[in-house]
């Protein structure tokens, strides 16, 4: 079989684009070579030197002798500009760059069709994770009922800091910024909305549904409470981000960001600091279980190597569930076991939101409830009151209640 | 695009066999319909109409209508009689007979290759869990490192069982066999020559290497003792059988199956009960981790859907790393820690085996020595003297020591 040479334009410059520069170094045999990167700041200090450098995308776009574009750059909306010329003017395109792929991914599938090319983003979820070419190639079939997991590295981070040291939420996140593990605005990351992006591509891959991030409710770790880290102490619980997609009996699939306290006995209990772990559960095999580095220059780049790699075969992305699933729908009618603790005064508005109500504690001046809610109760107690929730057992994918709810009017933007 | 329709016909009808029926009938989509079964034993009740069963494989071989060949049956003999005619007549083969695989790779290789169809076998290795298909499709370049882990469920069951529950040896191994994870003959899981069979198969699709079962050293679980779990209960440990193939400094690879005490900080630690688990190691992302059921007939059955739905699409195994890598060399000259126990009377003899050693216990009747060995005298070793191996730090890879052991002379067959 002979493998293709690979020509590259690169767009960005970050850590992930020169960890890719220094891995290509390690990877001969590849076949792949950085002929032009494109970066935006002329006066930025580079490990390598300027005359490998270009500041005008036309000289990547532009170039017949470039037959794939790497994009790695951080503007979500620029990027989709660079990756939509790219693919149209045939060329395949590797990127990592999940808000732009959430934001656009039925346009981008056509695109890929209407002009015959791959793209291939391996590393926009869980970095060094195979999660997607696992959920393309090998669960593609009728069996798989769920793929859940902890996504995103910055705010598992930030909880194991406030597990195993007793640190609060914004002593923990000051941590992780000086650490270089959170932005400066870290709200992509604390309020879920990272996860978010990454949990719509792996349901499009797992259940072939195409989402817009507006209909997939996120909550984030911004609220937790001292209570609540007391709570998980005291019950032998760590709290963690989860994102999930799970197949409920009714065949519709439930899609949503949020905490949950996670026990022992569940493999994402050790999934500490920046590791990612996902679970992906299939009707006859139980549980499989994957993990890694889920962010950092390496395995990023590590995650676009093996596409390229990919690309040397023409290897592309089927979509095989969108094509042969269309009747998958997605539907927030799921009932969850929820803690919601907040100010001891809101007790009882908060439990008006509730199915049922099983626990109650106060201690005056702070509350909590604990019982079961719809996941549009969920949404709409989220967005209503200052309050902090926990979803208490992931492995409970509840009955259906209360029918249509407009989980779009109450998804917050970034 | 558009999947071929498979027409199986399935030699072997135990509980893969059944349990690949059942999920068959979940998996509508696939389509793929079994046309004909082809069993030995006549007189055996069977769970489906007698009707659907023949006795004779001329039945299928012979038969134009089937074109994929699914084979479950035990003996490896009669396994590779079967998979071989159905390679020569150009029909496609699925399969889960590791010890079958693991003796004739190079010739299924170039079956493969001269009648130009494919050989999948994904459920020979960690059942569930996905490992041949990610090292072919996701670890083809030259990064990969190590590829270890635990890949057998009745060994680790009895571990698990004689950690837990304090059981000796052999009453964990009667209760395995109660239970029906291990066989009334145990030899070839609790002697590690079942996990060799999968390195060997794991060491292929990861560096390239095809090894002969008699290249690579396997030690058992047989030996281990209560001064063994003593040690591992005092120190915080836990003992695992793992196979083990990792790249050295100098690029050679080094491959064996052996009990290793493992820490808890290891991924490996919480793998328990029939749970397999896999960690891969690469220049730039560290640790990979896949766990998931290592056996069952729903776990297997579920390996060998996944293998039907890539025949629809025409996958096959490229063998890259065979291809690519052929300068790969194994060797056997690796330094390892390794903890031996014996009766104290055998302490000087068994320290002899080592380059050095640095702690040294004896109560009078049973004695241990640490310290470092080479792999060869450790293979050495334990075929000379009734002594308990285990290593003690899978994250050594150790130096080069005693060039030119010849393995083949002390591997023993099952």
């Amino acid at each position: 079989m002979q493998r293709k040479k690979l020509n590259i334009g690169l767009f960005g410059f970050g850590c992930v684009g020169f960890g890719l520069y220094q891995v290509l170094e390690r990877t001969p045999t590849l076949n792949a070579t950085i002929k032009t990167i494109c970066v935006k700041d002329r006066h930025k200090q580079r490990p390598i030197p300027a005359d490998r450098f270009t500041y005008h995308k036309e000289d990547i776009l532009g170039d017949k002798d470039i037959n794939v574009i790497v994009e790695l750059i951080d503007n979500a909306d620029e990027a989709f500009e660079i990756v939509s010329a790219a693919l149209r003017s045939g060329r395949a395109v590797v990127t990592a760059n999940k808000k732009m792929i959430a934001e656009h991914l039925a346009e981008l599938i056509d695109l890929q069709r209407t002009h015959g090319v791959p793209l291939l983003y391996e590393a926009s979820c869980c970095a060094s994770i195979p999660i997607l070419r696992n959920l393309e190639e090998y669960y593609d079939n009728d069996l798989l009922e769920s793929v859940e997991g902890i996504v995103n590295g910055s705010t598992n981070y930030i909880l194991t800091k406030m597990a195993s040291e007793g640190l609060s939420y914004d002593a923990a996140l000051k941590e992780a910024q000086q650490k270089g593990y959170a932005e400066s605005n870290p709200l992509l990351d604390t309020g879920g909305f990272d996860a978010k992006y990454k949990l719509l591509i792996l349901a499009a891959h797992a259940f072939g549904g195409i989402l817009k991030p507006s209909e997939i409710f996120n909550a984030g770790i911004d609220r937790i409470t001292p209570l609540d880290q007391q709570y998980a102490r005291e019950k032998g619980l760590k709290v963690k981000l989860l994102a999930r997609a799970f197949k409920k009996e009714d065949g519709t699939v439930s899609a949503f960001v949020s905490p949950h306290y996670i026990a022992p006995t569940d493999r994402l209990y050790n999934v500490d600091d920046v590791y990612n772990g996902v679970t992906l559960k299939t009707v006859f095999s139980e549980d499989q279980f994957f993990s890694g580095k889920g962010a950092g220059a390496y395995p990023t780049a590590s995650a676009v190597i093996s596409d390229l790699s990919a690309l040397t075969y023409d290897y592309k992305y089927e979509y095989k569930k969108v094509n042969y699933y269309e009747h998958i729908t997605y539907s927030h009618d799921t009932l969850l076991k929820v803690y919601a603790s907040s100010q001891s005064d809101y007790q009882a508005d908060v439990a008006a939101y509730f199915e049922e109500v099983w626990e109650q504690f106060s201690n005056g001046r702070q509350c909590y409830n604990i019982g079961t809610i719809s996941l549009g109760n969920y949404a709409r107690l989220y967005a209503e009151k200052p309050v902090s929730l926990i979803v208490i057992d992931r492995h409970t994918t509840g009955e259906e209640v209360l029918a249509g709810v407009d989980i779009e009017a109450l998804v917050a933007t970034p």
